[in-house]
């Protein structure tokens, strides 16, 4: 909370606004006049905030409205999985420009991924055609805890490689751009919050599915993270006590009950054509998905159990941390969310503890397919938008000084 | 986080300094001199704080040193339940200066709970001697989420008399002074941080068990509340999806299964002797906890099964909160805490999903068998000396002007 400054407040409010005089910034900011108009001029010189004619007088000299150019800037997101790397760019507006999927980490070396990542990103930034300067950045994520400074510190078995490896310093010297590095379901929820339009929800989990289970939580708009940003571990919520062992070294976890990896192998073992038993367990649980969604009663039935799991993993979260809003996201999702959707918003229809209090929502993100990738991207345009929501600590040129009455108005 | 003021955070600095100097006050809070001087002077006039001798020279003129004075103020803190109510009277400085017991509200009307609490409040203030007008308010605590406006909106299921019954304004207009409500288990936690030293945890929760299972969740010092208030029902983990069948309506709930009635009715259902079965569950499970501390072995049983539902309980917690620290606290803890201590904090040193960056430590309250009446008393020393801290809203006289140098130095 201790490093923002006007800019990122003048910023954060032109772009909530959509359009907005200088006068109403200064009402909205709790800035002086003099303050917001330099600023401003700075950000038109920037090119970030553009003007936008006049607003209908009432009476004296009509205003000129400013707003942001959603194209002076970019970020690109990265999702980086063992199955694939799904690409991003989004402009300064939140908007998705160019989206792009590629093979996945694999058991490559991590310095051959990290100068393909490089290189990938370089080729797309070219086709694109927007300017280089224009990338504030990148943000990079990836299942498993990131710590900026180590790399992953937890990972699922499949990408233990990457346990000890400097991710960060090593995109940062091979793009040559700032970049952000956080959990995949994390980032998910920040780019639902981001791109979603639920800004009023107090407390809201982000269920992510891909090959596991995680979730962002966001509280009042800021990431809650815990001690050392490994919350959200909701795919290691003990569902049964005496259930299967698990590979984070548990018992009963709703991740090894009703994950990806658990559905494809009730489905193989009920005999139901998957397209192989190689293939990814993301392609495999694809499958099952489009069976049920077919008719078929067994895979049908095989995703209602896993749906009801997540129910009571679903209603443990928000037991605890007094949720309002659940949504699922994720590629898993993505595919299946319809089948999931109404037997978590029956579980906490039904036993959510503070039902008498308030509902508990449940809806499927618009952007689950790619939501870890927009997520990303989102952490860059936050970190620059808004920095006293992104628990990101920035560079000082980004974050800029601190006055006093800034920080009255923004606490 | 709106509402503070240069009176509270100068307070602070002295409670956490212990002995300070002005000069020392000016850099700690970052306050004018002038605003120091202003403020100590009021705060010496209203004899909360007085000068403690003058600090070692260092080459000028020693500098005089200022400290609380702890008998300035009193907090009461009332721990109302079925059972039993307990009462504390707490010093500015935090320290329990009298605390008693008395039968509790039962199947009473409320109205004359509340007038019984107003008396007995009234004669302890008298026998213990201090000036009426030194106690600063009272912290009221109860099982079951209580809000300010309407009382108690979800209750366990011996207390539902309370539901629509407006707890705070009965007892301010009975009492005469300001009140606090809270859950039990949330003063609990305050009063732990407040109390026990543990200044240092990013996050942590303080599992309270009385009649049912309870938490209250620290982040950096703040309660963690959720959407509603209702955040930390840890109770109402599902540890067994397909359990049997809690008050709150789900299913497999840990309290279900290991809660104090769960493990009295286990311990009848083996014809343990626990003194009749028409004593209250907690003097049951005394009885229980009794037996087992003197090596009955079916007794053991029983609250090792409990033990081993509770540390599952524990882990789910940690793993969606990232915890440092698990607290047992409670009355039900006070008594059996060392049965339950090993068992909780094995599973979290074996299985806890961030293990490999930081352990979850396990501690036993020193406050456990009235760490919710001391937790209340905290609430109202916490309001007035770190309301920044608080979440609660203060009217404006404590409060105080916020000016936005203030909050610079206090954001």
């Amino acid at each position: 909370m201790a490093h923002t400054s006007s800019r990122a407040a003048i910023l954060d409010v032109i772009r909530a606004a959509g359009t907005i005089s200088r006068v109403e910034l200064t009402r909205a900011t709790g800035l002086t006049g003099a303050t917001i108009s330099t600023v401003v001029r700075r950000l038109m010189n920037d090119g970030l905030v553009v003007e936008a004619g006049r607003a209908e007088s009432t009476g004296g000299k009509p205003r000129m409205l400013l707003q942001l150019d959603p194209s002076a800037r970019f970020a690109v997101g990265v999702h980086l999985d063992h199955a694939g790397i799904t690409y991003v760019l989004a402009n300064l507006g939140g908007a998705v420009v160019a989206r792009w999927r590629k093979p996945g980490a694999g058991a490559d070396d991590p310095r051959e991924v990290v100068a393909r990542i490089a290189a990938e990103i370089d080729g797309m930034i070219t086709r694109v055609g927007i300017d280089r300067t224009r990338v504030l950045g990148l943000g990079v994520v990836s299942p498993g805890p990131i710590t900026a400074s180590v790399g992953m510190v937890l990972t699922p078995p499949n990408m233990r490689r990457w346990a000890d490896f400097p991710l960060g310093d090593a995109l940062e010297d091979a793009v040559g751009v700032p970049v952000l590095l956080d959990n995949d379901a994390t980032a998910a929820a920040i780019g639902e919050y981001w791109a979603g339009g639920i800004e009023t929800t107090s407390a809201f989990a982000a269920f992510y599915m891909g090959t596991g289970i995680g979730a962002g939580i966001l509280v009042n708009g800021t990431v809650y993270r815990g001690a050392s940003s490994n919350a959200g571990e909701v795919g290691h919520i003990c569902v049964d006590i005496d259930g299967p062992e698990c590979w984070c070294g548990s018992r009963g976890c709703v991740e090894a009950l009703a994950g990806p990896a658990a559905v494809v192998a009730q489905a193989q073992a009920r005999g139901l054509d998957l397209g192989g038993a190689d293939r990814p367990v993301s392609a495999q649980f694809a499958a099952v998905a489009r069976a049920a969604l077919s008719g078929d009663p067994v895979a049908a039935e095989i995703l209602a159990r896993s749906a009801r799991y997540l129910g009571v993993a679903a209603q443990t979260l928000a037991n605890v941390m007094d949720l309002e809003l659940v949504v699922l996201t994720g590629p898993a999702f993505a595919l299946a969310g319809s089948l999931y959707l109404p037997a978590v918003q029956e579980q906490l229809s039904r036993s959510f503890f503070a039902r008498a209090s308030h509902p508990v929502r449940v809806t499927i993100s618009t952007n689950a397919p790619e939501a870890a990738a927009v997520g990303a991207a989102a952490l860059v345009l936050q970190s620059e938008l808004a920095p006293r929501h992104s628990g990101v600590r920035l560079p000082p040129e980004v974050a800029g000084e601190v006055s006093a009455q800034e920080l009255a108005t923004l606490a």
